[in-house]
């Protein structure tokens, strides 16, 4: 590609996280350094927004509020999970590229980057497939981001550094809580946090122990590991018998011998037939309650885990920011068609370098926990999982708080003039 | 009372807060300077531990770790929901007094303080009685802890303000976060708190919207105010109509029209034909999602509430440990039968005293909130609920991390040599 002058777009899309925004905020501050590139835009609800010619002007942004995304949970540019479907409607999604082309063309977008996960960097690939057949030039960047962590080339994602610490902290303080509470009675607390299919979040809360086998998480339940009754429940028992008490950790993907999510168990009906989905964590407690006798409360953290940038991991802001400015760099470079990469250089003495990945070894792929990372029983990550691990909740963050909470940034969000008709 | 001199017992009962260490901090160091207490013990798990004489050296503690137990959640000594049953078990009652009785004495306990909620505060007036009837020199003392800040005459409960500081942080994250997912297929996200008969807790996320009507939450469902269903469904429709998502935050005790909790409704059996009581937050998901036919997510805070030391309010911490300061003062100058309450003497200019009140006054009254601090059609506190709380969640505390996660206390507890045969 000859050397790019022009305008940069910078969208998010999926699920928000605690740094998504310290993403953004790595690629506009980077952006700000280069005469190349022309205007900053932000694209509004990703995809969606970009279809609907809703751009703003990242240059009428103060610059404390760009300093401030970097402490901002949510996504500010807001998001979508819309995907653009070729294989169900192709000719819908033909439609919505061209009209993607027309958007970037009429405001000479010449830079764009899209943070997201495993769908969106998919999304990000095609763009740049399509860019390259249309001889439209555009340097296309992909900006990793997703607390399940299941993306694959990078050592980890960002957002999944600062879900684990939130959770980790959560687990702990429970464990404190319910273990002062523990009598002869015994007692269990199970608490539900998100990974549909992979177990890293799940895992990540094993840091709770600090190293201490009597402390909370005693059992961690992972969707990659078909959940086996009667060893759970005798794990429980032995747990309660030691400690007298018990803490469980489900990701909310469980799933039962038949491969089945017990958060969705087709055996629990409410008044009008339709299965009742509480979640793996009421289904969980049904059975330690109703097979054990044993009180059970449930805990299900839910949007909270992703978007506590109270407690974020300041490494996760620190890598997340990186990926963002990395990315700019690259395409400065003339690059296209990658995904900046999180490169661990040394676990014990944790150092770590940015990298580049091509987006179609990305895109669709899901990375999961390696069955070596996990004990033999499969109720708790080993050794391995927490070399791993750790290095990635290192660090407090420092929020500017007011009135007792913290001020979190909005952005001014003024709209770049519309220069198409509206989309049909 | 004649001048007392003897040793001091210290425990803790019922639910615990996040503080309910700082008040236990705040005797210990307050006895400490007062050479008319000899020793300091602590009672393991409250009554229940008593009543075994399961005591431990206080002085065996590092003076660090008392410091520690500052911003230490849980309840250091251990703490029980046992309570001395003189209404059913008059006999099994009489028996356990004299036992307290026979351990106080065996260890020349002068000073006792029990830190805990209604029925604590009801056992510790029982006790105070009971020493005046026995003719046994002892000064005894309440010390106040609830998150759920329901006690009469106290401005507010020691452990309420940290509470509410982390489940407003919460819903603010939340609310950005899901406020960025909203597109226009609109969205609702119903987070459940704590709060059985009381809606202080509710009630206090208020405090997220931090002044702006826009803001999460957008309802809140309180236990005092039974669900009309129609109106609550009206104004989940009008909210999403008006933001595109709407945030609801419900105590778990939320009752509908008859009285009954609907976190327990009888409706909805499991395949055994149990209730199942999987709580408000997903009976209210089940009413949204099938009447409004909109996409909702649920989130229950459970126990990490009254647990997250990580994130509690400096004033309350400030608090709980002057409450426990001026129990020990009060008791040191010959007063017994008595708790510390906040008196606040300014809310704009936020300034506060510690006063006492006689247990007799406290002892199983619950405080609701008054009607007037909450809007006429029931969905949200006002102005007034907002200058009461809005001090209480004021400062962020700083604790020591280490790899990554607070370093809490963990006392060395070691016990005191019994000096009585068994319980029986």
């Amino acid at each position: 590609m000859a050397e790019l002058i022009g305008n940069l777009l910078v969208a998010q899309s999926g699920g928000p996280t605690s740094v998504i925004n310290a993403s953004i905020a790595g690629v506009i501050t980077e952006a700000g350094h280069h005469e190349c590139i022309e205007e900053i835009y932000g694209g509004l609800n990703g995809i969606l927004g970009i279809l609907n010619e809703d751009l703003i002007d990242i240059n009428d942004e103060l610059s404390k509020s760009i300093e401030g995304l970097k402490n901002t949970p949510a996504a500010a540019l807001g998001t979508c999970r819309y995907k653009i479907d070729f294989k169900n409607k192709p000719e819908k999604a033909a439609q919505e590229m061209d009209r993607l082309f027309e958007v970037f063309a009429a405001h000479n977008i010449r830079f764009f980057f899209y943070a997201g996960g495993n769908d969106s960097q998919d999304t990000v690939h095609k763009i740049h497939l399509e860019a390259i057949k249309r001889g439209y030039e555009m340097s296309v960047m992909g900006v990793p981001k997703t607390i399940d962590n299941d993306l694959p080339a990078t050592d980890h994602c960002p957002g999944y550094g600062s879900a684990i610490k939130y959770n980790a902290v959560t687990v702990a303080e429970i464990g404190l809580d319910v273990g002062s509470m523990a009598t002869d009675d015994g007692s269990c607390c199970i608490i539900e946090v998100m990974g549909r299919a992979a177990g890293w979040i799940a895992a990540g809360t094993v840091l709770a122990k600090q190293g201490n086998p009597a402390n909370a998480p005693h059992i961690i339940l992972l969707p990659e590991i078909p959940l086996d009754e009667a060893a759970f429940l005798a794990r429980v028992k032995a747990t309660v018998a030691e400690h007298k008490y018990c803490i469980v950790v489900c990701g909310e993907g469980v799933k039962n011998q038949a491969g089945e999510e017990i958060g969705a168990d087709k055996a629990r009906l409410d008044a009008f037939g339709h299965a009742v989905l509480s979640g793996a964590a009421e289904a969980l407690a049904t059975l330690v309650q109703g097979k054990l006798n044993l009180k059970t409360r449930t805990v299900k953290l839910g949007y909270a885990q992703r978007a506590a940038a109270h407690y974020a991991s300041q490494t996760d802001v620190d890598e997340a920011f990186a990926c963002g400015l990395a990315a700019v760099r690259a395409a400065i470079g003339g690059k296209s068609g990658l995904m900046p990469k999180i490169v661990r250089l040394n676990s014990a003495l944790y150092r770590w370098e940015i990298g580049l990945e091509p987006l179609e070894n990305i895109a669709n792929v899901e990375h999961f926990i390696p069955r070596e990372w996990i004990s033999e029983d499969g109720f708790l990550p080993n050794a391995a999982f927490i070399e791993y691990a750790s290095p990635l909740i290192e660090g407090q963050v420092q929020i500017p708080h007011k009135n007792g909470l913290p001020q979190y940034t909005v952005l001014v969000k003024s709209p770049v003039e519309k220069k198409l008709a509206p989309r049909a």
